[in-house]
This record gives C-alpha cells, structure tokens and sequence, in this order.
C-alpha cells in the first residue's frame, strides 16, 4: 500500500517517533511504501515530498523535531486548497494519508476525509488539551523540561528570599502549569480553567512567609486569568490596568511579569519572572514520549490497515484506540478537575480562585 | 487525629514526594499529626521515630531515598513481630498508619489489617509489577534513567560497529525492559514474560547486518529467560551451560554478561555488555513520578479519613482509586500483551521467542 | 580558630560545595569553628548567623543555592556599617572571616581588610567575568544550561525553518554567550565586548538561507550592543529606535526580542526570541564547578591559616593560587580574544561586527 | 588543500564536534577538501572513505559517537600495514592527514610522520592521562555522567545505611575516579595512582558510622591497587585471595565487586557495587566538551596550513598550542597530585594507603 505522512502545526517532541513507527511497522509488516509530504500541508499543496523508508528513519527516534519540517499551512483557508491537495494525493498514488498535528492540522483532515479522502489523524500538542485522548505525546517532556527549570528557579528564591513567577505554555488549558507547579513544588499555580484573585495570590504568600518561609514558586500558564478583583472595586479593569506602564502605555510581556509586578507590589517581596517559552516544545522526548507516540505510529498504520478514515489514533487508560476526528475537534479538553483539586490540597492556603470551581 | 507512617523495601523515586503529599494535606485540611517510623517496619518493632510536620517535609520532593530511610525487615517472620508493632503503635496513641511499599512491605500491612489496626498502603515498586494498580511511582524515573543510558550506548554501538546488551531491572516482570527498550530504541528486548530462543536472537542481529546496520542494541531485564534450545539438542541445559565458564565453574554474572557471550559466539560481531544496577532505583524522580507520588499520598490520606483500613490506594486509567490490599498482594503484574505487541511491530525481523505468546 | 563566612551577590551553582569544603578541611584538618553570617554582609550588620560544623554542611554538595542565604547588602554604602560589621564580628570571637561573592562582595572584604579585619575572598560571578582567576564556579553550570536550551531550540528552529533568538546572561561580558553559542552551534554569537551590525547579522543569515540552511540560531549575551549602523544613515540613533515599539512607546524587553524583530524585519523569515533568564543562576551544580569550588573551599581555608589577608583563592591554569583582592576589584575580566577568533572560525560568513577587533 | 581525516581507539564523546570544526575551519576560511576515512586506521589499509563537506558535518556536534566510526587496528602491526595507509593516501591525492586517536592511534601517526607523510594529531582519551595536555575532551563528559551517577546512588545508599562502591573507568589513571568522587561526595577514593589499605577503607568507613552517618560512597577508578596488607600478614596474596570465590575458582568481576565484598566482610555493613562501563563513554558531549573539542578541531586544521607534522594540538592553560606527538607518546599522565590532596583534605579520617604520596 502506498501511503503518504505529513506533521503540522508546533514542533512536539515525538513527532520523528511517531513517523519512524508508522514507517517500521508499515515496512516489516504490511510492506507498505511510504512518501512524507514536507511541512505540513504546504507540501501537499505544493508537491513538496521526501521517500521515507527504514534508512531515513534510522536514528530519528530520539530527536526532536520533525524530518517532514512542519507549518502551520491550512489548506481549507484558501479557494482551491484542498483540491490541491487531493490532485497531489493522486498523482502520486497515495492510497491513504496519516496527518499528525493539533486541531488546525486535523481539521483540514476531517475535511479531506469529507471530500473522499483516506485519512487518519495522530493527534499532537505539547499543551495534552485534545478532547479524545487521554494524553498527547510531548506533553510529558514538556513537563520534565518545566519542571526542571522550577526546580532551579527554586534554589534563587530560597537563596535571596525571593517570590519567583514562572510562565509556562498554555493559551486555553493549564495541562502544563498543573504537572510542573506540582512536580515542582510551587506554592501557587495560576491554570486558565480558574480565574484568579490576585489578592488573594498576595495573601497566600504573606501567609507563607508568616510561618518562615520566605520564599515562594508562582507557576503560570501563559493563559492564566485574573478574575474581577471587587475588593479594589476596579472589576475587569484590573487585567487591562496591569497591562500598562507607568505612562499607561500598553505593556508588553505576558502573565509572568504582570504577576511579578502585582505580587511584588502587594506583598513588598521581591519578586522575579521567569518565561520559559520554546524550550518547553523542542529537543529529545522522553522516555515516555517515546513510548506513548511510537503506540500512536503503531496504531495510526494499523487504521490505515483496517481501511479506517476519518479516525484518529488515541490513548484511553492504558489502550490505544480509535476515534472520530470530530471528536478531537468539538472542544478543548480542561484540565481534569481532580488535579485542580489534588493542587488544593498540597498547597497551604485557601484557594486563589474568586469562586471555587464546583466539583 | 495521629497517623503513622513508614517506608519499607527497596529504594525508589517518589517516596519523598509520598510523605510530603500525606503531610501536607494531613496539616493543611484536616489537622493531623504524624509519626514517622525509621527503617521501614524495623522502626515499628524497635520503635524508632521521627514527628513529621510541615517543616520536616520542607524541600524533599525533588529528593530521592527516603527520609524515613528503609528496610527489608519483616516482622511477621518473628514470633511477636506483629505484636510488637502494635504496642509500638499504642505506645504512641496512633489512630491509623499509612504503609508505603511492595508486596513485602504491604503483606504486614494486611496482616496487621486483620489483626484489627487501621492501615492504609501506597504501593511502591520501580518494576511496575504489582497487580491491582496501572502504574506505580518510580518506574518512570528507571525507564527514562535506563533510556538515556541507551542512548549513550547506542553512539558507541555504532561508532564500533558492536552489539551492545544492556541489562536493566525487573526480576519477575519485563516492564523498565519494554518500556526503555522501545524509547531506547532496541533491536531486540528480552523479558522474564516470553522466554527467548538465543539462535533467534542472534539470526534477528545478523538480519540487520546484513541490511547495512552493523551494530545492535539487545536490552535484556535480569529475569528474562532462555527457551529450551531445540536446534542444538540441548533442552535446558543450554541455560546452565551459559552459566558457566570455560573450566566448567560457575559463571558469576547476570543475563546481560551471559547474552553478550553467546550473541558474539553466534554471530561473530563483537559485543559488550552493560549492566546499569542501582542508578535505576535512587535520585531525583521524574516530573510524572513526582506527580504520581504526591497523588497517591493524597489518596492514602483521604482514605485513612474516610475510615478505610485494608485497603491502598491506585491509579485506574487517571483516577486514584481505593482497591484491597489483597488485591495488590495476588499476584505479579506481568506486562501488557500490548506492550509486547508494540515492540515486535516495529522490531524486525520475527519474534526470538519460540512460542509466541497468544493474544 | 573561629572562622566566619558568608555568601553574598546573586545565586551562584557551588556556592554550597564551597562551604562545605571550608568546613570540612577546617574541622578535618585545623579543628577549626565556624560561624556563617544569614544573608551576606546583612547578616553581619544584623548579627544573625548560624553554627556550620559537619552536620550542617552534610548533603549540600550537589545542592544549587547557598544555605547561608544571599543579598546585595552592601554596609561601606551606610555610614556606620563596616563598624557594624566589626562590632559583630568581635562579639563572636571571630579571628578570620571567609567572604564569597562578587565584586561587590569582595569590595567590601577589601575595606574591611584596610580596617584591619583578617579577611579571605572567594571569587563567585556565573557571568566568568572576575579579573584574577581563569574559572569561576557557577560558570561551567550556567552554560551547559544554556546549551542544552539551545540543544531543543534548534530542533525548533530545522522544524519549523524559523530563526531563533537565545538571549543569555552576560551584561558586561559574553563568556556564557560566547560558550554556549559555540557549545551549542550557534550561527551568530554576539557578545557586548564585540559591537554587532545588524545588517551583517541579517546577511549571514541569508547566506545560510542560500545555501539551504533554512534556520539559524543566534546566541546574544544579555549586554550585547549593536554598532552604529551606516547604511541606514541612522548613526547611534538605531539603537533607540529599535527600543520603541510602534507608536514610539519605550519598549520593555531586552535584546532577544529587539534581535528577533530586526532580523525578521530584515530577513523575512519567521523569527522567535527565548529569555533564558534566571534558570541559568540555579540549581545543581555540574560537576567540574563542584570540584572548582571544593577547591577555592580548600584554597580559602588553607589561605586563613597561612595567616593571610586582603587575598582571595583564583585558579590559574591548573592551580589554586592566592591573589590580591584588589587584582580581582580592578576591571571586568572579557572573553578571551582567542574564543571570539574561535567563534570566528567557525561560523560562515565574515565576522558581524564593523569594527573586527585587532588580534 | 585536499586533507584525510579519521578517528582511532574507543569512543569519546566530542569526536564529532572535532571533526566538525575541522570540516568548517577548513571550508570557511581554506578552501580546503576533506576526505575521511572509516573506522580508524582501518579505512586507510582498506581504503574505505566518505567525502566530508559541509552538508555531511551538519547537525553533528551534539551527537556522541563519531560519523568516521572507529576501530582499535593498528597497520604497524603488520607488516606492510604502513606502506598501504602511504598509498592509500597518495591514490586520493592527500596532502596532510589529521588523526583523531588515543596513544595507539596517535603512534602509528608518529610512524607515518617518520616515514615523510605529512600528520597532525588530536588527542583523545575519556580518561584524561595523555601527557602533553591538560585536559582531553570526553573526560568531562565521563564526569559528569559518573556524578550523576553517584548522586543516584547516594540516596540508596542514605535510605538503606548502606555502603556503595561505584567503579568508575581509568585503568592507569584515577582522573575520572577523583573528579567524579569529589564531585560527587565519596568518602572513599581510590585510584591507580595510590594502593589502598583495604582495612584503612573499613576503618574510614566505620569510623563515618560512629559519627552517626550510616552510609557511605566509595568512588574506585577499575585500575585501583590493594596494596600489600600487613596487619593480615598475607603480604600480595590478599589481592589474588579477594580475586577468588569461596570455592578457590577465579572470580570474574573486577574492583567494584571485590570492594564490596571485602567492605562487608570487614564492617559487617550491607554493601553493593555498580559498575558504570560504557555509559561513561557515549552520548551527548557536555558544553565543556563541545568547546574543548572545537577547538582542537580549529587547531589541528590551523597547524595542518602552518605545514606542521608530527605534532598534535595540545590544552596548556587556556591556550591551544602545538606539541610534538613524541610527548604524548612518552609516558601517561597520572592524577595530578594537588587533586589527590584535594581529596584527602575533604574526606574524613586519614589516608587509606599505606605509604602516602609524597608531595
């Protein structure tokens, strides 16, 4: 069978693994032949492929990135795009086609499998927020990678008595915030699902340094919310006010510095921010990455076999399964509510949080 | 309400992290005290402990070992052991104890079970083997430890053109074997569940060989077995043969000194082997294990609150649930068929056992 | 002998391993005592100390931060706080005090040796830049940080075709860049001893775009400057423009994100900036600076017991030798003239500065 | 200039990054064709080759091993070994030759050189004794790993209160054994360079348990001595004694395994080895590696276009210099003595050789 492969979207450690797995399988098993379209869906629209076979994933499995490079291309955004994609499908003879990326590169997958396309997804992202899936690959090393840099952070604070704000990934979930602010050991950890009271974010960190311990972790994912504030009576307008300098202009830096600049400002501890940024979505997965996007190639070429389209690979408890591609796609997957509560109760303290999430 | 606590077997990542999530939500939420034990139940027998309070749990959670420190005693092998323990616990007015171990260590806990003290386990294995629980803390940290000194072997593998046979923990069970050998990338991984078939072994190693891949990397946990040899008429005792040196003495020497000596007598190529020990079970855990064990310390807490006794607590799919500590003490976990499925996929050539395993 | 000690200036990997070399020589060796002073020269004017014998330094080893606590204190900035430090000092019995730290910290040792305190530096800057000592410890620790971030980086940048920005310590000197851009393959290394231009940087950049490199990395110590910028007749002024963002507004953020907006503006290719900030000051030392600073430890204690003053323990070459305070307060020590020929080398392109320095 | 590269003897970590900064020196600033032969010495008798540009050198530097692979052949050992590498040499149109190796490789170099080729050498060895260096790339690497290693092994040995010996590399030479026992924390270091007194090691270690500290690390290089033991009268025997199993038989297994037993047999305290083998000479390179490395590469291609022969880049201080291949010939580089007092001045007890150095 002749099958073709492109990742999209975020580098994600992982992403060599899970193609090198397709492609052993796919070679030792079903003797299938393989093409790897180049960066995403751009090589699909532009005719941009490599031949991929036992040589070149040799030694791909421990390193980060992707041999197919990857974009955040979408097909479905332009006119023509997606016929495209499918005459480039054709002419090369490619009986089906596997799209491993988030839900921007799944979409535009569903949509093909619509047209009549052959396709299976391996879902992707760094931040594990794909409804369908138990976890994603990446998001392990992600967490290790934060987790490490916490744990170094860690020694300054206690060193100078200082309040340290560390901003990991997460836009719309606090998968990552959650992992590393507990592996971590932080004694605040500021997650999108729960908008919270940066008074009370003050209040826990005087607390802390009341009963001796003059320093304190703040972790944050980057999506992290400040809810209304009504004690200060300013209401939304506290987001937008700590989003401006001196002079009022609009400032730039995400949520770690406001925090710093709030934490410090409330309390009079010094107080530092950390962004992590790429470092988190880049470099050699983990052991257990590894592990977990080597099943999702297995499981992904194993669909392709049971002539499955429309389906993505997933992880449920200990089993890689399928699934629709929409329902990868209906929503974002929050962060299970018994983590938040696990964080609750290891961290001194009330909640931060204005209203307490109902569970 | 007073609760005891102790640590018992083998050293493993996370044990910390354990004490400090009792700890913590045990001041925090519901006002207990705690009682350490040294040396695991040698501490209950000698009486020898330790308060444990929020400042003693200060800053362990990224530490390996145990502040408890351990041991393989057992009391319900001395005549007034078990007695012993419970006037030690008397002794101190503890209301329930929190027993965090292996089988071993979680057999007495039953037994003092039975014999009316309210006992709560946590389970504790870096083999990954104990029945009634999906993952337990610490394996992560030995498969990513023995993973990355995969790694570092494999460039000299190939730098030599050698076979490179690294043997990593698991008595009883293949699961650090599976898992690292798969994220290592292993062309072969022998565990204790499948016995392997050494000529298989080698035919698969001179298979790649001849494809132009002049080195290999054979993980080989210390309990995996050889098959009865049909080709060379020697039944069992090809084992023992393997076993002993060129003037017939015993061999001292694990699996992995053995294979190394047989594969390079099969095969020609020079190989060497590696055996990594106790790095696997010490330092720092994983973010995953930290995560883990500070969610199981959670659930042992909760427990003893909701008046269990008999019972641990264990990770099903991404719960923690409460499940009897018979069940956890029936039998060996063996590793999932998945898993073994997973490696002989993307493995190639067949499978060097000589019954494959039915699934 | 009553020896006091103290840690001052920034968080530094080994500063704990030298306290504890101190004490260990000094209780093995000399039966000496000590007395550490909380929080650097605070800890003096406020008289708050702890006893450092053998148990107090046990385990610290690999441990990042410094169990004496640190601050910018700086007591010759108060009118009567070397007095305060003396009294201190007298009240304790104290006949030698070892101060480790920076410039800062070692500027005040130096005055306090003119009032004739017995006084012993330990020279400690993660940034390399002391005069009077080839290596500091934290050194060593901070690049291979900064190197393994850059290691994931880069498989960031080949996946996605992105040029990447690393911004890393270093306001006066660029040895942490200059290492770690080497170390970790970097296409452009820019450094505050070595102005850079802008165009150039863009140029190399290209170059490597044409030969079908489509992602470069570019190392930036945090000091880095651009040179005047002839081309765009702009003079000094290019500087400041690039600090304001588009309404003109002073823009927040330092020369990673300046970098990376020029670049792209520039180059067209995408191009995204990392902050390595304070990971790169934390954590577990790496093991050549845990030899390094056991060895200044030994050279400082042993330097007390020479009887000397107003010295400091500094390697050269291989060796630990005494050296005047004053040698180590006189100038920043720059990048060896001989690394940034290294750097030159092998990099493609000419060099990026306008004014290549003489050599 | 058209210039033959290969790498000799064991692998090392940094090997690639050598042979990087050759290829890019050379292309960059001399217009210089590499051709690099395989497997060490090897590829030159067998003329076997690959073109070195730099496309083939990309991505390279981080990667332990070496793309050239290596071997342990030695042309001078047969008799027209010699003659086919000349005219290997001449028929590729070689006009100077650089050798990446060890004393092995590096004397067949020397030979070459006598015999008109014109070759410059690379010195290489993890365990840091060629002479007329100060430090060999791969050996931090060794380290660093043999720490990392120890600190795993450390916190068993806290929660059992049990004695680890932990063998590290370094048959003639203890540079690893010292460096990683000191950075490590050992209580114990043994090296070739100083015969222990087996008792003296017992005694340190009891003396340890008297101090209520319940474990100890003993660090020993493979190539540690027991010295004679008079206090058991058994002069030499004791050595061969240790060699042999309760049943008179030779026992396979080298220091580690002998420390063990002997330390148990004498303290009556638990007591197990690790023996760390091959991880300690693979993978990644540390930064200190890849720079030393560089550099070396840019100053071999440097002394090749200076028309040098029968000399080998050497580290003296911070310099990269050039020294004549008959000095790292002449003899091995033991331990530096001041690391050995080093050692003795942080361990608790006296020396456990017999009859100290002197110095």
């Amino acid at each position: 069978m002749k099958v073709g492969m492109l990742t999209g979207g975020g580098d994600c450690p992982g992403l060599n693994a899970v193609i090198r797995a397709v492609v052993r399988k796919g070679c030792f098993h079903y003797q299938d032949e393989f093409l790897g379209f180049m960066e995403g869906w751009r090589g699909l629209v532009e005719d941009k492929s490599m031949v991929l076979d036992l040589e070149s994933v040799s030694g791909i499995l421990p390193q980060g990135g992707t041999i197919l490079r990857t974009s955040r291309t979408n097909p479905a955004k332009k006119s023509d795009g997606l016929d495209k994609c499918i005459a480039t499908l054709k002419s090369h003879g490619i009986q089906a086609l596997i799209a491993i990326g988030g839900d921007d590169t799944l979409s535009v997958a569903q949509k093909l499998h619509e047209k009549g396309v052959k396709v299976v997804g391996v879902p992707k992202t760094i931040d594990n927020d794909l409804a369908g899936t138990d976890y994603t690959f990446g998001f392990d090393t992600a967490v290790n990678v934060a987790t490490a840099a916490i744990d170094r952070v860690h020694t300054t604070a206690e060193a100078h008595n200082r309040v340290m704000v560390v901003e990991v990934m997460g836009r719309d979930s606090g998968w990552i915030a959650m992992y590393s602010g507990i592996g971590g050991g932080a004694d605040v950890i500021l997650v999108p699902e729960v908008p919270f009271d940066i008074d009370k974010v003050a209040e826990r960190i005087q607390a802390r340094h009341s009963r001796g311990r003059y320093f304190s972790i703040v972790v944050a994912a980057e999506g992290a919310k400040f809810s209304s504030n009504p004690e200060s009576s300013h209401g939304d307008a506290v987001v937008s006010d700590l989003g401006r300098d001196e002079f009022g202009h609009v400032r730039l830096g995400g949520i770690g510095n406001l925090l710093a600049r709030e934490i410090e400002k409330r309390t009079g501890f010094e107080t530092r921010a950390v962004v992590l940024g790429h470092i988190q979505r880049g470099g050699t997965p983990t052991a257990f990455d590894r592990v977990l996007a080597t099943r999702y190639g297995i499981g992904a070429i194993d669909m392709v076999h049971r002539n499955e389209s429309g389906t993505m690979a997933a992880l449920r408890g200990n089993k890689i399964v399928s699934v629709p591609l929409t329902e990868a796609l209906a929503k974002n997957r929050k962060v299970d509510p018994e983590m938040i509560e696990v964080s609750r109760s290891i961290l001194e303290g009330g909640p931060v949080d204005k209203h307490p999430v109902a569970h």
